[in-house]
């Protein structure tokens, strides 16, 4: 029965079907993931966590490039710090998980388990800075943390997931301002140039911004089925908690100020993104700058003699030119089995190496954002992979943007916004009021997302889709995960 | 004030005047940590999480090379789960730190938080466990846990520490056996090659084997007050686990057997070790391998023409050359000021460039194992940087294990091995009893590290070193962190 199993390629819901379905049946039958023994929480398997590396790898490089440094802080946070910024704890108090007991002591205080780390990076900040000698001040942290969700889904909403949060504090407003904008221009260039995910960057309205922040910047992606995922935040605090904390620093006139703040996240919810953005009625398509293993190499009549040495020595070759291969040579399933299951997981190319391409000096090339065959000669072989990986990476990406420049429609009243929020992004001119977003949410269930930077070159209106009256900025609505 | 303090060179208390107050003026003053607002719980500052960086990328380049992947596992574990292997529950349930509130909502089970993962582990490989030619499963994870200690030191025991911990599942007793032997090798190379420690490797005993363990082998490292660090253990569980949740495959005769399964890990208290095992008056000394920088560049006399620009060119090259390498171009500290400061923090190679010695084409070079001053040719720098580098390595590891060798005693008899455990380590013949360990702790306060593989080479005498009755193995004896 167990043998049966292997060879029988499990049913993906199609997507214009039931896209909600599909993705738990690509993220289930890939094994990116598992749900786990724990309310609200996913395992990472090898072939999802792979995928995260690769995301921490792009990421953090870039993070060290402008000068952050890595640091690791409790998990703990006593609600007493919690407590001491007022906007920051009506935000997340109400779905902290709490430690109240430790061995077989009750704690005099309880302990949240980190929904976001702000407050006791403050602390510390304001312990550590003296002077302007110390400023900047760029940490960042890889870590979990925990947000006791009701509805969850894998990488979208977990009760647990794994991101990075960077703090930085700064002497000036201006310098402040230039780090939330250059973390979240990071951001979009590993979303872009990695990821090939197409994201609108902007600000975020007062309603939907952080907890605490005077601006929250996002970067947002349309999945397909039109819906928004806001792939990452970077947030400029002014001195609301400078204030709270007291973090100070003498200046070089001798005087003390309060330091300038920001923070900035991303999550495993990118690995959402690039599922949604991606796959197809097969399962995943990896671009190929993210993608675990680039190329799988798979001896076709691997009885035959000479096939399984080249195969060895083709992966050799390629590993050794810096490629990430893997030669798929299982004996106890089908090729046929292998085809589906590289398919499934987004491998982006497999070369197929049997006893006719080799009397021919090629080998088959299989790729897997257009499911087309062809075939490549064996000699230099590596500089045809990298061409070739340079050109899927490209296609998915225009792919993915050309789905999300479609599916963005400008908008000039409610009636339009409500169709256009259906299929994908409204963009439309708002006054700025609430009370506008509230009734957008309430009628479509849609929410603002963004405000593009230009906002001159965007104009398109002077009044507001919702209320008409003074509209004041361009803004993109969308129904989110 | 806040000048002042800049050019103050703080002092370090000698080692030999107070060692454990020694170590607290290192770690606090080359701002490798610092202690956290939260109970026994401690920050990894830059610095620190630095070189916590580099272990990770040595240990797990080690890890991918024999085949294990990376995973993600919850935080949280249901308190029945944990209560599923007796013994295992046992050691652990006195130090588990409680979730028992999610948001608003009381739950009803309480979520430990973990301690160490085999229990959730065991949970998934029950239900991923189908054949074997599912098998082995080799699994590690990058996270932290959380035991409740009352007495806590930084790095070397914490309520939260950063840790990997590899859990793995086998066909055969012996392959499960190979696994922990191999990754208990993994971790000596790192220890020795890369670290500079040089560690005893052998079996624990069973008074000092890990909670629900079959067999836990351990490396030992020596302090230089000649106490006992343990550096990693790798645990053998045989099937005690797996009947206990249950782990069963189907085996090429379609029988139902149990799996073998093991785990191994290490943590930050490594970073303990290289500080108490290398550290001298002037503060850390870390192996070229480990060090985040491994040289630092010093401009002197940066204002006289062409010195800045030959330290950013010698920077550029070294960097390119695949060094790890720190310019200091700092203008509001003083020479001197940066001098005591890469000192105490440990920087392998100090590279000082000024106006005469651009005038003969050398640099000057401190390094810091001996704190001898030379000078090299500008010319192929790269080449006698690395020479000097590897000398640095070497130099370290020999003087470690000259001191480890001298501080390990054989004794005899009792009055032996009280002497020998206040300066090192006592090499003892023993029976094998607990009531001779507890009388050994008892009397000594210490205790039993780990007995040597090859006990046949090794044996000196047939008497136990405390009951005089047959002795049957080789034990290591010491006092310990």
């Amino acid at each position: 029965m167990a043998d049966k199993k292997q060879e029988f390629v499990t049913h993906i819901t199609p997507r214009n079907e039931d896209f909600s379905q599909w993705y738990t049946d690509v993220i289930t039958q890939t094994g990116l993931c598992d749900y786990a023994p724990v309310r609200g929480c996913m395992i990472l398997r090898p072939y999802g966590y792979a995928i995260w590396e690769r995301i921490q790898a792009e990421m953090d490089a870039r993070f060290k490039e402008v000068g952050t440094e890595n640091v690791y802080f409790p998990m703990l946070i006593p609600e007493s710090l919690l407590l001491k910024e007022a906007e920051h704890v009506e935000g997340f108090a109400p779905e902290v998980a709490w430690v109240t007991q430790g061995g077989t002591e009750k704690l005099q205080e309880r302990l949240a388990v980190r929904p976001t780390s702000e407050t006791i990076f403050c602390t510390m900040f304001a312990k550590w800075l003296q002077t302007w000698r110390d400023l900047p001040m760029k940490y960042n942290q890889w870590c979990s943390v925990m947000r006791w969700e009701k509805a969850t889904r894998p990488f979208l909403r977990t009760s647990e997931f794994l991101w990075q949060e960077g703090h930085t504090i700064h002497a000036t407003e201006e310098e402040a301002q230039e780090e939330t904008l250059t973390m979240l221009d990071v951001y979009r260039q590993v979303a872009e140039d990695v990821m090939a995910l197409p994201v609108y960057v902007g600000r975020k309205s007062d309603k939907e911004k952080f907890a605490g922040a005077r601006a929250t910047y996002s970067m947002e992606a349309m999945m397909q089925d039109g819906k928004a995922l806001q792939a990452g935040t970077s947030h400029n605090f002014g001195t609301n908690f400078s204030e709270a904390f007291n973090i100070q620093f003498q200046n070089k006139d001798g005087r003390l100020e309060y330091a300038y703040e920001t923070s900035w996240g991303t999550s495993t919810r990118l690995i959402g993104a690039i599922i949604m953005t991606h796959g197809d009625e097969r399962g995943l398509r990896l671009p190929p700058r993210i993608a675990p293993i680039q190329a799988v190499i798979l001896p076709i009549a691997a009885h035959k003699p000479g096939v399984n040495e080249a195969c060895q020595k083709l992966e050799q070759e390629l590993k050794a030119a810096g490629f990430r291969v893997k030669l798929d040579d299982r004996d106890t399933v089908s090729a046929g089995f292998k085809f589906n299951d590289w398919e499934l997981k987004g491998v982006p190319v497999r070369l197929e190496v049997g006893p006719r391409d080799l009397e021919n000096g090629v080998v088959t090339v299989f790729r897997r954002d257009t499911c087309e065959k062809s075939t490549m000669p064996l000699e230099n072989l590596a500089g045809s992979l990298q061409e070739l990986l340079d050109d899927i990476q490209k296609g998915l990406y225009e792919q993915a943007k050309s789905f999300r420049d479609t599916h963005t429609q400008i908008v000039h009243n409610m009636d339009e916004l409500g169709q256009a929020v259906e299929t994908g992004f409204a963009k439309a001119m708002w006054c700025g009021e609430r009370a506008c977003e509230d009734e957008i949410k309430e009628k479509f269930n849609a929410s603002s997302r963004n405000m593009p930077f230009d906002q001159e070159g965007e104009t398109f209106g002077d009044t507001c889709v919702c209320c008409g009256r003074k509209a004041k900025h361009v803004m993109y609505f969308a129904k989110a995960y």
